[in-house]
């Protein structure tokens, strides 16, 4: 039996849900990969870090956390930081699940660039590192002959990365498009269904689909960054966030919903990037509108959508329907078994 | 550099689509996979076989078939049939490209199984045998160390086996829903504009959404044989399309769906199958209302799309727009790189 370790950087909603699904298929990873997975570190900003190379009781920390907001004496608690944990923990895969910094990609990046030079895997949750470090990031994985997987970074678990990577082989991508924003695709519908701004506001902070400073996806940040990375990763745009034509749903009026509607159209929030004759990827994010009758206008709530076009395949649309915190988890668990994957084949 | 020799048993427009494809991209083969694909032999109804272990000249067979309608002498035509040519011509990968009898999944299964008990590799796009005969093939194919695959064989090289077997690692799957036929998809589309009967089975024609005899597709025999492979694959539901509560467009009249239209639905023709609680799998095929707001209602003329439902990721939906043949091709395409990674593994 061989044993891979794990360090967790971040222990939020997403985390601990990572660490369930850890404990319910660890018998069915044995006996699939001969290979125990166990967490040695845990970093996170409120809750206590704990660092055990014999592996943490990963039932008693999820214990800890929800009866006592942190970890108990009954770890090894450790007084290194989050950085000194990625500088210095004993681990195989680093898993990045630290808060977003969506204007610099940091620390993050710099969390994944240690164990890259440790050459360690990678696996990141946050968007930061692959939107704006993706080319970096990539090179110093192929250099240190390690993994570096990041598929939960857009639309969470559902395959988007991957179904480009393993699934649509030797096609190459020429235009990518979607709707990737959720609190922005539920406070047009809401609108759209006469609702008062405020009243969706608090809907959907009571919903968990808007954040308690929901400025960052209203304005188009959050969308940007996915499509700065979505585009980096499946089309080699080398830009970041801060490049894309950028518009948010700031300025869009009831009347201009109700005006599309007497048209036939609804408004949602699209992000796009497409290859320009000068070789150059061009990405935008703003409102538009759309017919109806098309398969975007079914895209309500937290549902979303990644249109993928390729040269050899056309135009493949992949949808995630409704999802919570355990599609998060699945994401960053696939990226587990890609890891496990290619250890088994380099055997 | 390698050889990889393929059979192709039938040449229609996907076969034919096949080889430029094959043509247009054996450079970047040669460079990925060191590794030269010819073509050694073709089986065809009409048009002659050929087999020439040195390696077809595709480019002349391509415009044999394109100004004579058949291969001329410049090849080495065989008299040896289409399961001669299973049995005894040199190849390595069988692709299976004959025309589908939907009712027994014959000749095509036994062309795959003669393949298989000379342990060779088999692909294909004849949806027949892996609706009527996946457990034996699949069984025959692990017992052989071979590969079989059958990407194409619903929506063209639209990944839905590959999306769960190589993106969706350990989820189960528990239901599998969608529109897989483009005829009827097409009629009831029409229908609703307010086209007349006989005007769209014209109009149909002209554009080759609609067969010289579309009964296969209206009374909903090609949507259950299409949902039947997909349950065997993703299910492991071990049943025949004969098997499926079938039911067609071919009662439906325009009354209903202005009946539907008056209540914001419209009517599609749905495939469906989920495992009930004694285990086994149920599969239905016919008409249901949808609401004009779902997603289901914005896939018309050709595109399609299937949902996969698991236990870890939740509902995910897959959709092909407005696909040609070459997206045919690109599924058989799309198997034979997989083939080659296979080989490439194994060294």
């Amino acid at each position: 039996m061989e044993n891979l370790k794990l360090a967790l950087l971040g222990f939020g909603n997403a985390g601990q849900a990572f660490c369930r699904l850890l404990l319910e298929k660890q018998d069915e990873i044995r006996d699939t990969y001969k290979t125990d997975v166990t967490v040695t570190a845990i970093a996170t900003a409120s809750k206590g870090n704990i660092h055990d190379p014999e592996g943490i009781d990963l039932e008693a920390a999820l214990e800890d956390v929800s009866t006592e907001g942190r970890f108990s004496e009954r770890h090894r608690l450790t007084q290194l930081s989050t950085m000194e944990l990625a500088r210095q923990a004993d681990y195989d895969v680093l898993v990045e699940m630290t808060p977003l910094n969506i204007f610099t990609g940091q620390p993050a990046a710099d969390h994944i660039k240690t164990a890259f030079s440790r050459k360690k895997h990678a696996i990141t949750a946050n968007k930061g590192p692959v939107a704006w470090f993706f080319r970096e990031l990539a090179e110093m994985a192929r250099e240190a002959g390690v993994c570096f997987f990041y598929e939960t970074t857009v639309m969470d678990g559902t395959p988007v990365f991957n179904l480009v990577e393993n699934t649509l082989k030797m096609a190459k991508v020429t235009e990518v498009s979607g709707i990737l924003n959720s609190t922005t695709n539920f406070i047009l519908e809401e609108l759209a269904l006469g609702a008062d701004y405020d009243d969706i506001m608090e809907r959907g902070r009571s919903l968990g689909f808007i954040e308690a400073d929901p400025a960052m996806d209203i304005e188009g940040y959050d969308a940007a960054a996915k499509i700065t990375a979505l585009l980096n990763v499946l089309m080699d745009a080398r830009i970041t966030p801060d490049q894309v034509k950028r518009k948010g749903i700031e300025d869009i009026t009831v009347n201009d919903i109700k005006d599309a509607a007497s048209r036939g159209k609804v408004i949602k929030l699209l992000c796009r990037g497409v290859r320009k004759d000068d070789g150059s990827v061009e990405a935008t994010v703003g409102p538009a509108e759309v017919s109806k009758d098309d398969i975007l206008a079914g895209i309500n709530s937290t549902t979303s959508i990644v249109s993928i076009t390729t040269d050899l395949m056309k135009k493949v649309s992949i949808i995630e329907h409704e999802p919570e915190i355990e599609q998060t988890a699945y994401g960053v668990f696939g990226d587990l078994l890609r890891v496990l994957d290619n250890a088994a084949i380099k055997k």
